[in-house]
């Protein structure tokens, strides 16, 4: 059994469809210059909103239409989707990434109502992840950047594993998985999910075991 | 640590897409009297391949197209649909359930190329299930209908709970997931997946313990 190191393990699991983050230059280019996003809804993170404005994202085989873009305006243009959209955008090395971390990730064509941009990087799959505010990481007993694994689901459970931690002063305690891992699961927005320590190896739950 | 019971854990894992099996009279009704359906791919599992023939499923909200008929003939019609069609069709109440377990189970329309038919049931969300021979399911110590948890992935692994294992001296050894899954995890078809006991209840897997 593992040592105990807080006293919370449930989390709030909200699910992710494929979306982008766009910078304040390729707004310009996409939407016109000057162009201000249209709050439709607040998200659970801070300061986070959809917009009313949305793109279409193209591959090298296929593309979707009504990519919903997320506010605020971010430093780097990022569009995550999901493992599913692989196949169809024709980027099956499309690697699973950290929001931020796009060195190494696929590039795209973004088209918006006034114009497209080519991009050579910023096309990633999201990485499962839970923002934690730092008192929540004291009470699941977790530190930045750690990997968990988080159990959800009822009658289909799942234990995802290798789930990373993100801990900062702006975040909402809340998982985010995507909607490829919700159907696995059967879940929708708003399930709670118990998060479960694992081995540093990242690739089994302390003390669970094989069948043999 | 649970009890050794067999020395064999690996399995392999393929990955099933939505798709139908036909009853005799509705193959007449669908294709024409008599119909024999065509073989394209002999599956892993003794007798059962993959046919050329496609039909459109049809819901009370939408359809899909080109779903693949899987042969030989069965008893009863089943069509085995992914989670992420039941937005699409407008069935959101279809269940998850083992093959041929169909009391219960969803209406659709199924249209061919010479008619079509209204089911009041056979729709489902297929359980996950491996299958065993006799002789592999005593290498891993399991018995029919008991519920297991299987891990795969690599990056994105994660541990399915509640698989059922399915033993029968017409079985081949494999593991059958969807592509909800199979998309959730990153994995393709063939890969190997690890089998894990887990507790009566099918919530948690032995010694698996959560962060508090």
């Amino acid at each position: 059994m593992p040592e105990s190191r807080g006293s919370e393990s449930k989390v709030v699991v909200n699910l992710s469809n494929r979306h982008i983050h766009v910078s304040r230059e390729d707004l310009d280019a996409l939407f016109g210059a000057g162009h201000q996003l249209t709050k439709t809804k607040d998200l659970k993170q801070p300061g986070q909103f959809a917009c009313d404005e949305t793109v279409t994202i193209k591959g090298p085989k296929g593309m979707f239409e009504a990519v919903r873009i997320l506010g605020p305006e971010r430093k780097e243009t990022q569009c995550e989707i999901l493992a599913s959209d692989v196949f169809k955008l024709g980027v099956p090395g499309c690697p699973t990434r950290e929001s931020g971390q796009l060195e190494g990730s696929m590039g795209m064509e973004i088209i918006g109502p006034a114009g497209s941009v080519k991009k050579d990087k910023g096309l990633i799959i999201a990485k499962r992840h839970i923002h934690f505010d730092p008192a929540a990481a004291l009470r699941f007993g977790v530190a930045d950047k750690e990997l968990v694994s988080i159990r959800v689901g009822g009658e289909r459970s799942a234990v995802f594993e290798n789930v990373v931690c993100r801990v900062h002063a702006t975040y909402a305690l809340e998982c985010h998985l995507d909607f490829d891992e919700g159907n696995a699961v059967g879940i929708g927005n708003g399930t709670m999910g118990e998060v479960l320590r694992q081995t540093k190896d990242g690739t089994a739950n302390e003390g669970q075991a094989a069948l043999k």
